[in-house]
C-alpha cells in the first residue's frame, strides 16, 4: 500500500489517501490543543504513544466483535485505516465525573456516576462542539435512528471492554471520546483512543494519565502518556 | 378555599399554601428576567396576561387529556392549582430554530425544523439552566425512566394541541418551555403557558408576540402580550 497526498490536516493527525479509496493512511502529531484550539502546544512523543495505544485498543476491541477502522501499523507514528465519512458526532462516555460535566451539573470531580452517563456533541469546530441530542441530531440529518443506535450501543460496550482491560493496568476509566464513520454503509469505529481522547487515573493515588495533565499545566505530561504505554504494553 | 403564607417567590410568580395540602395558591407578577436573571424589568399587566392565557391554555389540554396542576382562576391575576413538587427539568420543545439552538447548531432564526427538537434542561438557577440529556436525568435522579417517557410523550401532544389551537389565531408556535411535577405519584403538567415560556410569531408578518421582545428590547412588549389575549380570548 502507498501513501499518497495529505487529505486532511486535524489538530492531532493527518489524514493521507491511499493507492486504495477504501484505506487512509494517518500520521499521529506531537501537536496538541485544548478548550477548542485556544491553547497549542506540543507534546514530545505524544503521536507515538497515541498511535501505538490506539493500535492495541483498536485490536482489543476488534477481537471482542467491534467493528472498527484499524488495519495495520506501519511505523511508530502511523497506521492505516479503513477510509470512512465521519459522522459528525462525538460520543461521550462518563463513568466518573470530571471536566465539562462538573461544571455542567455541580457536581465534584471525582464522583462516580450511580448511571453511565452518554453524551452526544456536535463535531463542529466554529461551533465549540456544542452538546446536542438525539433530537437535534435527527433534525440536522446527522445520522438515521438506525445509525444511533449502533452508536450508542457500541459506545457502552466499548465503555466495559476498555475498563476490563485497563483495570489489571490499574488504571481507571473516567471517561472518553468516541468517533463513528461510515465505510461501504457501515457504522464503524475510528479516529483514535489514546490519553488525547480519555480520562485515565492511576486506580490507588488518582493520579491523572492523560491531557489533562496538559490542558491544566500539570507537568508530566510526556511522562504520563508513557506510562500508560509502558503499562498496558511494558514498552 | 383560602390562601394562606408564602411559600416560594419565583422570577414571575408567588407560591402560596392553602387550607389543603393538595393545592397552592399562584400569583402571576408583572416582573420579568431574562439571560438567567442578568436582565430584570416590568412588563406592565404580564400577570394579568399569564395567568389568563395559562388557564385558557391548561383548560384546552386537559379538555384534550392532558393531566395539568390548574384548578381554577380566582381573579385576574391569580388561579388555584394542584400542589406539586416540581421535577427539576425544563422540557423545550421546537418547531422553528429560535434563540439558543440558533447558536448552539449554528442555523438560523426562522428555519423550519424537519423534526420537532425536544431538550431538555436542569432546572438549576445557578448553573445557568444548562442543556442536558436522559442519561444526565437517570445520573441525577432528576425523573424515573417511566417518568421520563410521560414526559416527553406529553410534551409532543401539548405540542400538536397548542399548533392546532394557536393556529386559527394566525400564531405560529415556534417552541416552548414545560414543567412537570408530582402530585398524588402522578406526573402532571404545572407551572404557566405564556408568552413568556412560549415564543409566537405571526404566521403572516413573523412580528413577535412574545418575551424575546423583552430580551431584545425591541418595544411594544406590553401590546404583544395583549395582542395574544385578544386573539385567543377576544379580551
Ligand atoms: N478512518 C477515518 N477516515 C476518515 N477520516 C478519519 C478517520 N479517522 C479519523 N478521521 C478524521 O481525521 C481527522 C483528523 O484527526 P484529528 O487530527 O484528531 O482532527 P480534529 O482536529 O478534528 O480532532 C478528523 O476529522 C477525524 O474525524
Ligand atoms: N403546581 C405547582 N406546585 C408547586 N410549585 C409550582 C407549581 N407550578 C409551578 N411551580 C413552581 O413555582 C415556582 C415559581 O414560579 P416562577 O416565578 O416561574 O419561578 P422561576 O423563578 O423558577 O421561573 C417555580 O419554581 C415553579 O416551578
Ligand atoms: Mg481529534
Ligand atoms: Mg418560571
Amino acid at each position: 500500500m502507498q501513501k499518497l497526498e495529505m487529505i486532511y490536516e486535524g489538530k492531532a493527525k493527518k489524514v493521507y489517501r491511499t493507492d486504495s479509496p477504501d484505506y487512509y493512511w494517518v500520521e499521529y502529531k506531537d501537536d496538541a490543543t485544548a478548550f477548542n484550539g485556544l491553547k497549542k502546544g506540543t507534546i514530545d512523543n505524544k503521536g507515538v504513544v497515541n498511535n501505538k495505544l490506539s493500535a492495541v485498543f483498536f485490536k482489543l476491541l476488534e477481537e471482542k466483535g467491534i467493528a472498527t477502522h484499524f488495519v495495520k501499523l506501519i511505523n511508530d507514528r502511523e497506521m492505516v485505516v479503513k477510509a470512512v465519512e465521519i459522522i459528525k458526532v462525538e460520543v461521550v462516555v462518563r463513568n466518573i465525573v470530571a471536566g465539562s460535566l462538573a461544571k455542567r451539573v455541580g457536581l465534584p470531580e471525582g464522583t462516580l456516576l450511580p448511571q453511565t452517563v452518554l453524551e452526544y456533541y456536535y463535531k463542529d469546530d466554529a461551533l465549540g462542539d456544542p452538546l446536542i441530542n438525539t433530537s437535534h441530531i435527527a433534525a440536522l440529518n446527522l445520522a438515521t435512528p438506525e445509525q444511533m443506535a449502533v452508536i450508542k450501543e457500541t459506545s457502552l460496550k466499548v465503555n466495559d471492554i476498555l475498563r476490563e482491560f485497563l483495570a489489571p493496568a490499574n488504571i481507571d476509566l473516567i471517561d472518553f471520546k468516541l468517533e463513528f464513520g461510515l465505510h461501504k454503509g457501515e457504522v464503524i469505529l475510528a479516529d483514535e483512543i489514546s490519553p488525547d481522547t480519555c480520562r485515565f487515573w492511576d486506580k490507588t493515588t488518582g493520579e491523572k494519565l492523560d491531557k489533562d495533565r496538559f490542558r491544566r499545566d500539570m507537568g508530566g505530561v510526556e511522562d504520563a502518556y508513557q506510562e500508560v504505554l509502558r503499562r498496558l504494553t511494558g514498552e
